[in-house]
């Protein structure tokens, strides 16, 4: 019997294994169009933890005691869509559960680019995706240019760490705790901070004498004051999460944020979905570096449906060096 | 005797009066290339408060115990320099005195606009340039926007009121008071919201129930956090000022910055002279709309150099409706 994970309550804060349930997933008989997918990768991403309020956003909330939904990447079982067939890789939306019956058209079948299957939730998918848009686009970011990003240990982060180095810019990475700043060192930064060995003001100003031209922003808090702090004429923000805020508690602080205007600092907020139109970009660059090793991937594996609510608390303790994936 | 205004100490948050003496001002022979101006309006604005912080920004920091600047216009009584006689009047930026000594290359001979000559100090000059740039290039506001300007009867909100109907948008104003409300209404207005009757937050979603395509930032603060609530999707925010910030005190504090990323929020600094080179759109459309009584200007005018630092201090006071000036 198939299984899905439910939210059963809004959480008030930081989300707790009681805020979810897994339950038995009742699948209808395969109709005309439809795929039957067994899921072998579940996604956990920080934006997910926006669905969890009831509040509209750019994607819907979860519903209540309903089978969740995220990136998955999963092996068709049985078809009855001629677009699919047995064996095929497909990449979708129907997560947090072991086995998705979805329409032919909800599937993308993964491209042949001779990496692990997985990439695809990764640095060839969302993650990957939103370092490179994010990066590119939202921050303009170009080659010579002082880069700062955060939680730089993280998927996104250390996709943007590696990009940046790819396009020939200075990139300063902060991350928590010796291991992983270590491991952002290893993806060839120029400069890492330990978050947690100071105040990330003082850091920075230290890492970055001359400031910044770019900050591509996971965290919000501290870290976006600081990159305020630091910025040189005409920076640009790349928004991308803000982890500090997401379970609520209290208003993020600005010392810094009047510096906004001498320093003519751009803002600017972004979603991945925004760029689906250069999409051929991403897979060509992005794939180019995969394969001459520009661009290399760790992934934090768990092991066990049971284990994807973990998997996803992980994520706002740090629990995750690279993508955070659950492997069914 | 001819006199200067001295910053004699450095303010810790809001300045006093104490903070200022008027001293004699020895000025020299006039030397060849000189001019001698006869200083007839003297301009206080907000920016003039982070050059008394010892700080290094857009403008340098007025030197302690020395002839304080900023934006003068003026009567030439005497000239050493060909392209300048007495009686032409001129806009320049040794301010904070009665009478002025500088090279013919830092005057600018007003133009025959058919203004008053105080016009060049306001509508004409830094606020209206700084209304008019901030508007149209900073925030891309365009034809069909839903405007949000704060401190919309100040002398730079008043204009951005103004340019924002010409141009065709749909503009909501805030201001202390019901006068200023009412001055804010009779600028053309679609709706004025009283920051002093309640929280902003609730004023503004009130009175921009869709939402606000953009937001003219001369405040900061619960203003700004109220812009980033009610924002909507790919709003544009000019950041122009953040007068609850310059006093120093606690650092800002904001609520819905997390809403930047859902609804790809822009934020931009600015300072008018980052469009210098477009000055003639501005004397062109400004002008124009002038001519049209489009724009108007509404003055507060302090008689006497001696009441240089009660204008001054007045900006954190509310003290002004439109342009805040002294009258030599």
């Amino acid at each position: 019997m198939a299984r899905a994970w439910h939210l059963m309550s809004r959480p008030d804060g930081l989300p707790t294994e009681a805020n979810f349930a897994l339950k038995e997933l009742d699948q209808p008989a395969l109709g005309e169009g439809m795929v039957r997918v067994a899921n072998r990768f579940l996604s956990v991403d920080p934006y997910m933890r926006g669905r969890m309020n009831d509040v509209k956003s750019y994607v819907p909330p979860f519903a209540l005691d309903a089978p969740m939904d995220g990136g998955a990447i999963g092996e068709v079982i049985e078809s009855r869509d001629p677009g699919f067939a047995p064996g095929d890789m497909v990449l979708h939306m129907a997560g947090w559960r072991d086995e998705a019956v979805v329409p032919g058209s909800a599937l993308n079948k993964l491209p042949q680019l001779g990496v692990a299957p997985e990439a695809f939730l990764g640095n060839l998918g969302l993650t990957g995706g939103t370092a490179y848009f994010g990066l590119l686009e939202a921050a303009s970011a170009r080659e010579g240019d002082i880069v700062f990003v955060s939680a730089a240990a993280g998927a996104v982060g250390s996709a943007v760490v590696q990009i940046a180095k790819a396009k020939g810019m200075t990139v300063i990475g902060s991350a928590g705790g010796a291991e992983k700043c270590d491991f952002v060192r290893s993806l060839g930064a120029d400069a890492v901070i330990d978050y947690k060995a100071g105040p990330i003001v003082r850091g920075l100003g230290e890492a970055a004498p001359k400031g910044i031209d770019v900050y591509f922003d996971n965290v919000g808090g501290d870290h976006l004051d600081a990159a305020f702090a630091h910025a040189r004429k005409d920076a640009r923000f790349a928004i991308c999460g803000m982890i500090d805020s997401y379970n609520g508690g209290e208003p993020a602080s600005f010392r810094y944020i009047m510096r906004v205007i001498a320093m003519r600092i751009r803002v600017q907020g972004f979603i991945y979905t925004d760029y689906m139109a250069r999409m051929g970009d991403f897979y060509r660059d992005m794939g180019g570096w995969i394969a001459s090793g520009q661009v290399k991937s760790r992934d934090t594996v768990m092991e066990g449906l049971e284990r994807m609510p973990e998997a996803f608390l992980g994520l706002f303790k740090g629990a995750n060096t690279g993508k955070m994936l659950v492997k069914v």
